[in-house]
């Protein structure tokens, strides 16, 4: 590796041109880190929602041209100045939420939201001098929630890093990155959902299929999957999931259906999809008196939820959450330790494996059913 | 006692004979409690912007002709078959609240929202004959809120009656049954302000000063005080408010104001007005990655609350409180207490004390700025 070190490395990267354009594969110049920057060789990553919703062009902070892709493995390649905690050769896991262990965020002990770097990553560019890593033939290209990982090599904060065991498999452990702890986070951090609870889950992708399955381990005893898809039953059921409900298949509102299915209501429910009028129901379906709703799915901007104040009046709490409420760099590592430890899946979520050249197809499959997490060898 | 006992007692009451018509002061036939009940001669009434609001026919579920009233205090004239825990003679506060112990929510350590008597209570009647006890001339007149309050005996459930020190002023722990405690339980039950936190409360009435008073007791460092008018900071400041925000005096919208003046927002907010625009900029000046915001007042019907989803997923936390989380039976007595020892205020909330013949010029009284509590004196 230290023939590349201090080096630009011309490699392959997925461009988003303008918005919803398909990918290109270009050779993209990646500039070396600076100061605090970790040059990361991605290995493995996979596809999430959020990328394309970005690509979209509905995400009115998207900026175009960008390398997208958050939720990925690779190799730390070289370090900037004063990088201390990852040295070259390192199996990570790049955060797209960092975790600076010095700022109010980090240091308040009620989130993991660090604020660090947020001002810059929010804007496509580094925080050292406001600029990015990455161009072709000049010309600078964004980067993405501070990842980019639809590219061969990408530069990232140090508090965005986490540093992970060398025996892990990258083509697997990539997915803790950004869905599977995002579910189990939101069960085990924001809710606490405890033993003998009554859960509901809306949508079973990913990210629902992880809240089920932190919930089942949590000790829940019934956990309730619902979604307009009826194929998504025998799937989740895997993951812990012991009931479900179609709301095609009822007349009555979602949340009544659930009130009625559980004598009140339930104990907690997850959003999962990103509808703002699944997450009223989602609210609506809990238990007076203590039914806490906690909102997972990212909506489209400028979307609002509403409800009748006399929901939480009566006892209900509106909560939310992202990355699960885990703190990336400190526990990202331990979910990979479970992960190795077969206490948490991660192989399961993987329907489909193909090649960063397959970008544009591998979107295209996962708007479909039957996909869960597409990964994408970064090197084939 | 035993000379009223079993009987029908006449007495004054002030009757809502419909919507927004003047309460009009009338000889009531009071029956004598059923199984489960106790009669209650009620002493001292205070007036709550609740009465005023069924009153004014804005509630769906207010019923006419009734008896208002939900905030006193009184002596138990007599009981019905099968009550133990009070007898006559004790000093009680009828709570609108009920705790049965028995019940799920009860049960459940989560919540105060006793269900017991609620199908009863709702509509208007006794849940032992689905009757009411207040009768004219042979017409039923409903109960309201299970405590009718406004008439100088009433029968409310023994699930609702708490057993209090026979020491204690009823001319002022009159109080306890409604609008104090709902703001301090906010703070200290629902919201659980820690030492050091920034507070800020929205409506600086009664409940208003009560949310800054349990803060102030909860160590609150900052209590911002938000109201559009200007001369309830003074009294505020009595009560602990720190530092007082007119929304009238800015023309950026109140939630940036106050984040502008608290480097980020709230720790914990309070909506005690019952304004949905004003829960939503409670909840948006809470600070990202923890703040709480508590909606304390009550909308009118129909109303909705909204705000971006992102508010949620980024940490902040929405919540709802009735009577501040207190369980009635149990707790009323303690607050009680807490007053004889004068750990929380009560006296300094009643700035009128007037007759029940004075009722409606007391309404009066209640929508003007210099108006908390207003007592009536009922046998005077």
């Amino acid at each position: 590796m230290a023939t590349t070190q201090g080096q630009v490395i011309t490699c392959k990267a997925a461009v988003a041109w303008e918005a919803n354009k398909p990918l290109s594969i270009e050779d993209v110049q990646v500039a070396p880190p600076q100061a605090g920057e970790v040059r990361i060789k991605i290995l493995f990553t996979a596809l999430c929602h959020t990328d394309a919703y970005t690509w979209s062009g509905k995400d009115p902070e998207g900026l175009f041209p960008c390398i997208l892709g958050h939720e990925a493995a690779g190799i730390v390649e070289s370090v900037g100045e004063g990088v201390t905690e990852v040295q070259p050769g390192d199996h990570v896991i790049p955060c797209y939420q960092a975790e600076c262990r010095e700022c109010k965020f980090c240091k308040s002990g009620k989130t993991n939201l660090c604020g660090k770097v947020r001002g810059a990553t929010g804007v496509g560019v580094m925080m050292n001098d406001r600029k990015s890593r990455f161009s072709i033939n000049g010309k600078p290209i964004y980067h993405f929630m501070g990842t980019s990982t639809f590219s061969q090599y990408t530069v990232v904060h140090d508090v965005s890093v986490a540093k992970i065991d060398p025996q892990a498999p990258l083509e697997k452990v990539c997915l803790l990155g950004c869905g599977v702890p995002t579910g189990l986070g939101a069960v085990w951090n924001t809710a606490k959902v405890e033993p003998g609870s009554t859960v509901a889950v809306f949508g079973l992708g990913t990210v629902g299929l992880a809240v089920a399955e932190g919930a089942k381990a949590a000790g829940a005893s019934r956990i309730i999957g619902v979604d307009i898809d009826s194929k998504k039953f025998d799937i989740a059921k895997k993951f812990g999931a012991t009931e479900f409900v179609n709301p095609k298949d009822h007349d009555k509102p979602i949340q009544q259906v659930l009130i009625d299915l559980t004598d009140g209501g339930v104990d907690y429910s997850f959003e999962c999809i990103g509808n703002v009028s699944v997450m009223r129901a989602a609210l609506e379906c809990c238990h007076k008196g203590w039914g806490t709703s906690v909102i997972v799915g990212v909506a489209a901007s400028g979307q609002e939820i509403s409800t009748r104040p006399f929901q939480l009046v009566t006892g209900r709490v509106w909560k939310g959450t992202a990355f699960g409420g885990f703190k990336s760099r400190s526990q990202v590592p331990w979910l990979v330790d479970k992960y190795m430890k077969k206490e948490i899946k991660v192989d399961e979520y993987i329907t489909h494996t193909m090649t960063l050249g397959d970008i544009n197809e591998a979107f295209d499959l996962m708007h479909e059913g039957g996909c869960l997490r597409c990964v994408l060898e970064m090197h084939a």
